[in-house]
Formats: C-alpha cells, structure tokens, sequence
C-alpha cells in the first residue's frame, strides 16, 4: 500500500457563505496529497509530465459528514491500495485532530500527450511494485 | 421528475495546464444547474436561505468521459427523480452539443441555521409533489 | 473606443464567509468580459491562441465600492480605450443595475508561444483600427 | 513595520492552459500571507471576525514579471508600513528563491458585522504600536 499525508490550512477563498469550506475545494485538496505522495515515491508529478505522462481524473467522489471551517489545520490523507496498472485508485481521508470530516476517492489512469490512455512509465512500476506484497 | 438545464461557457480560469478543464469545476456547474432547477420550481435557493434554510451537499461525485475546453459552450442539465423527503438526490449531465463530457450526482440535506437535518420547507414540498406522479 | 458588456449571475462558490464575493473573483469576471469583447471585434480568444498569440495579464488592479452577494446579476463592462500596440489597457465597471459595486483595470501584452513580447496579429490590428479614430 | 512570510507550494488548480498560475491566485496567496501576519502579531484574523471585526478588501492590485508554474515553492511576504487607523495597507511580494515573480498591494478598513467602517480593536491596536517607531 502506498500512502501520504499533507497538512492544510484553510484559506478564507475556499469558504462560502455557509460559513464553511465550498465542497469542490476538497477535491483540490485530495489533488495535493496525490502530489505529496508521488513525492514520497521519488516519482514527482511535475516530472511525470515532462516525460510526457498525464494523470487526469476520470472519477471522482467524496462524503462530507461535517464541515471544515476557516483556518482549519486539516490532514489530508491518501492511500493506493493496488498496485497501479491501467487504473490508479486512491482514497482519501480529511481530519481536522482526530475529527473525520470527509472522506472520498479518486480514480486515474495514465494518458499521453495525445490524450491515449497508456501503461505507466517503467520507473514508476518499479518503485511501485515495491509497495505492494502479492 | 424535476429538471433543469443551463448554458455554460468555460472560463479561461477554469483550465488547468493539461489544457483542459480542472476537474473540480464541474461541481460548481452542477451548482449553478441545481440554481436554475430552484429558480424554475419558483423555490429560488437564495429564498430557502432567507427562511433559514440551507442545503449542504453531503456528498457528490463525477464520471468524465472526454474533457471540456476553454470557450466550449456547455449544457449542464440536472434531474431530481425522487419526491425529495428527508434527502435530496441528484444527477447531472454536461454536454457539448450532442457529445457527452461527463455525469454526476449530488446528494443534499435541508439543514436549519443551527446545523440540524430539517424537514424540507412545506411550501417547497407542496411545489415539488406536482411534479412527481406516484 | 472598444467596448463589450457580460451579464453574470453571482455563484455560490464565488462568496465567502462573510456573505459577499471573494475579492479575486472579480479577476475572472474581468477575463469573461474581455472574451467577449474579443469575440464582439471578430477575433475570439480561443482563436488568438490557436494562431500562437497569448494575452497575458501583466498588472490588474480592482476597487470594490459596496459587495456583490450570492445570485446576484451583474453587468461587467470592459473598455479599451486607446489602440492597442505595444500593450492593451482594459477597463472595467461592475454594475447591479444602476448600482455601482466595483472598478478594475488590466494590463496585456502579445506574447509568442515562447514567451517574447511580439506585435499583435495584423488581423488584430487591422479590426481593432477601425475603433479608434484619430 | 509589519512583516511576515509564507510558503506556498503551486497547486495544479491554480494553473490555466498558457501552463502558468492563473493571475486572481495571487491574491489568494496574498490573503494567506496576511493571516500569518496576524497570526505573528498574536491577533488571529479567525479571533477578530469572533469579536465582529472584518477586514474586507478595498482594492488591491498586482503586477506580474515571471510566471509561476506548478509546484514551483514560493514564498509570499507581507509587509504593512504605517501604523493602521482607518485603513490598513498591505505590500506583497512573491519570490521563488531569489527571482522576484511578482508584486502587489491590498487597502483594507476594518468593518462591523453591520458592514459599518469602525476603528481598530483596542487589543489590535495595542500591540501593533508597537511595530512602529515614530
């Protein structure tokens, strides 16, 4: 399994008028842990595209039970749970302490310049595999 | 079965740099379709407020099958197929033209000011009980 | 003397937690009213950017009178008040109604998909002359 | 004088299709420098707003030399050179390492809940003081 956490700190932009964090923020969230994690692995994303690798989002979803409010310190946490071959799966948790406030998932695949859907890069695979016991 | 569609035109600031349209956008559109459902209803969301009425989204998602691009004229169409009791349901379709971009749903409580689940307001549900046959 | 006018209904996302639009939402309004004006002379953005041309921001500057809230319908006019050459100067009214909410201006210049400063498009030029008597 | 600095990783949402940071970003930046300098100065923004004091926005500008891009480190400095009675001025600048990507500038007043202009809070006050040698 491969997994990451980033902490954020809510910003006043990403509030409405509810008083509480606007649902698609989070989702710009998640993206920043997915960021985080790539990281970690030693396959950052912005070297993924400049190798020509693209990782756009083909679903998406969350579940909010209770809201994130200005200047929350929040960990966003992300986790894969197979490895990734056509598709990469990962599912996301946002707490603010111990607090569950929302969880969600997100599901990708690898696409080229052309916009072809493609296996991933041969390094990445490598370091993946090692995450992932059979 | 209510329904309700809106034009769209994307905004420059709505790509990212793949070039296309950054995936959280597509629940804000869905946003300003729900709007424009409340409008046709005679139930203008900024009304339900007024009366101390609020509708969190507890939880959303989205499929995309082919990206949007800036300038693309879009119609966003959005359908409530359930009497809306004590959740609200619903789907959501963006197109261009005749092509498919992506789906969605959302799901919705009415909410008091103080954060508790309320029943819908009666002068909503007796509109919104026209509009499905049993 | 260019000119061009958007209608906008104000998003939910668009405000904040004190009730009114977030501030940098304004920029964006600005950018809908230039693509109109851009599409109103003939020559629509998308179209620019297709031929290699790119109408970066270099400064932008706003004034907010009294707020904009949720739903609101606002008028954004744009004007360009000299010839473009060199830079493009844009000014900017935000209006509910007769009322007036804010005041904005931005500063382009042509760059090349390289980044160099170049001179607009003569098809550009060509139109754009047409509005600026001498 | 006031001053304080933040760190801001770019995320993949603030970009646009040109491949740079769409240019209303930066102000969110700038409002997230402006909270850590009230943070330092011990009177959170979120503490203020819970008192009934707000600091909306009044104008702001910002002029832009060098794009930033995604997931380039930023770091966004605030400084407020008078001492603030009826209005607060607020600079900014934006550096990657030493590079100098852009400047700007926000005019804040401090508002009550019933969107009347006010003074200070005494607490704020007190100790910006302080911060300025006269």
């Amino acid at each position: 399994m491969l997994s990451a956490s980033v902490d954020i700190r809510v910003r006043y932009e990403e509030t409405d008028k509810m008083g509480v964090v606007y649902h698609s923020n989070y989702f710009i969230w998640f993206e920043v842990a997915r960021v985080a994690l790539l990281d970690e692995l030693g396959c950052p994303y912005s070297e993924l595209e400049k190798d020509g690798f693209f990782l756009p989002v083909l679903k998406c979803e969350a579940s909010f039970k209770l809201p994130a409010v200005f200047d929350d310190r929040l960990k966003i946490t992300v986790r894969i749970e197979k490895l990734p071959v056509a598709r990469i799966e990962a599912s996301y948790v946002v707490k603010r302490g111990d607090i569950l406030l929302a969880t969600g998932s997100t599901q990708h695949a690898f696409v080229s310049v052309e916009g072809r859907v493609v296996r991933p890069p041969d390094s990445f695979l490598e370091i993946a595999k090692q995450y992932f016991s059979d």
